[in-house]
């Protein structure tokens, strides 16, 4: 028990990434006992089926009274409704984390709702993991292996407990890493909402007769269009200023390839293309070391 | 003997795409011999290594003359370089097609070197399979296995070498499908170069220091990116006005998209989200049969 990083974990929306965290928790032997709260009660008999938690409640009030750190794991639009009672009834002195998508306005909706309770330690991160499936079934203790955690910390943010939350991300397999809630939305907002957007526009260009030619290209670039659009659209929303800048780049890049058709300038549409080949292999590489 | 379709197929070219060809119909039993023309020597030995033709030779004079057909699988930009010898040496009455990724062009360059051998039947075709990887190393016989070929036979086409094309197809495992050049190169153009140019314009979007945040998303959604741009400048320019047409529809799909984020209309952003998902399912769910 003494080696335990926490003793009880609530995990605020067993799903696929919740789900996920509280396996591999109990299998590592991270925290003493994990506590799964839901607002369905086929969602959390399905975390409670595939391990994901030791118990499970639609209680908020029960589910959060006695952990030491509660994880809000929800779609980012619901946050606002739970927060209210979780600040209510978190112990004295606990951690809050969460791990949406986007930073800035969660973490203002947060705040917000924890003005009365300065006691609560709050640790914004974001897990860089996930899938298109959804739900405890598909969850997996091995979803964030090798993957990175950003934590945008917060002035006020105790240094021992990031440390100890950084520790238990750490025993989930992931590289944490820091940096502004201001650079985290820029940065996911050009590595995922990007290309999210660019994939469904792309999608939405092809009809279903010549969708009948298409091959491994349209697949791989498309993928991520069949990804939940009501996700999508939080996302979005919550990251409207940074996505709404990313998209004017990406329409200034079309447009100039575009132009480069016009004047039949194949010589530079080559070269633009070279570039766009390196910097993808460079990235590509650099995440395989 | 009397089964075979062909008694000898001459492969100019046997890369990733003539290798696949001339091993899969060695290993099917389709053509008494398959002679493979290259520039270069050391791509005919790994024609030769990997079972993909039976002899190679240098001297297109020597490959085409006995071949009852002869299949140009070269970069498209080496077609107007090859093509009058083809037409100088090939057999009476045999048998010229090729498999390159765009029609229109291609057809006009095959027909004005033809304009002397009224003769020989020209069948242009385009097997649609591939891969990132070139030449016959990486060959494999079942690299056209249940994908379609799309034929864009000419009015001076006669029907029985048509068929008997279609039936080599067939024997390669591909499902043969007829088409206007024009019809095909619309098609392409949606279907496959426009995820080409996209993919290339999201990699150009991201710098090194966000690529290290980039996850499964952005990998797949920019795989094609990676691509060789001498290849794809050849495509572009040999399909010009169509990629420009599709490129200027992608362009006003997310300057839409755009206008919903200056708008902040995150309803009907996701009304269009959910509008590509769904295409792009139902594509996909197609292919699958």
């Amino acid at each position: 028990m003494m080696d335990k990083l926490y003793n009880t974990v609530a995990v605020v929306g067993p799903g696929l990434i919740g789900g996920s965290i509280g396996l591999g928790l109990r299998r590592r032997d991270v925290a003493e006992r994990v506590v799964g709260i839901g607002r369905r009660a086929c969602s959390l008999d399905e975390a409670l089926e595939v391990g994901a938690v030791d118990v499970a409640t639609m209680d908020m009030e029960e589910g959060v009274r006695g952990a030491d750190l509660v994880i809000l794991a929800t779609p980012i639009r619901a946050i606002s409704a739970v927060i209210p009672t979780v600040a209510r009834y978190m112990h004295h002195n606990a951690v809050l984390t969460e791990v949406a998508s986007t930073k800035r306005s969660v973490i203002t909706t947060i705040r917000t709702g924890l003005a009365e309770r300065s006691d609560i330690i709050f640790i914004p991160t974001h897990p860089m993991a996930g899938s298109e499936q959804r739900g405890a079934t598909h969850a997996s203790d091995d979803l964030f292996e090798d993957s990175v955690c950003i934590f945008t910390p917060l002035p006020e943010t105790a240094p021992s407990a990031l440390k100890k939350l950084k520790d238990m991300w750490k025993t989930l397999g992931t590289v944490p890493y820091e940096m502004t809630p201001e650079e985290h939305d820029r940065t996911v907002a050009t590595v995922s909402h990007l290309p999210h957007l660019a994939a469904s526009c792309v999608a939405r260009c092809v009809n279903a007769r010549e969708g009948q030619f298409a091959g491994g290209g349209f697949i791989d670039t498309t993928r991520i269009a069949s990804g939940d659009p009501r996700l999508w659209r939080d996302i979005c929303e919550s990251n409207a200023d940074e996505v709404h800048d990313v998209l004017a780049h990406l329409i200034e890049q079309l447009q100039t390839l575009d132009d480069l058709f016009s004047e039949g300038d194949f010589d530079r549409i080559q070269c633009f293309l070279a570039d766009a080949k390196e910097k993808r292999d460079l990235i590509v590489e650099h995440l395989g070391d």
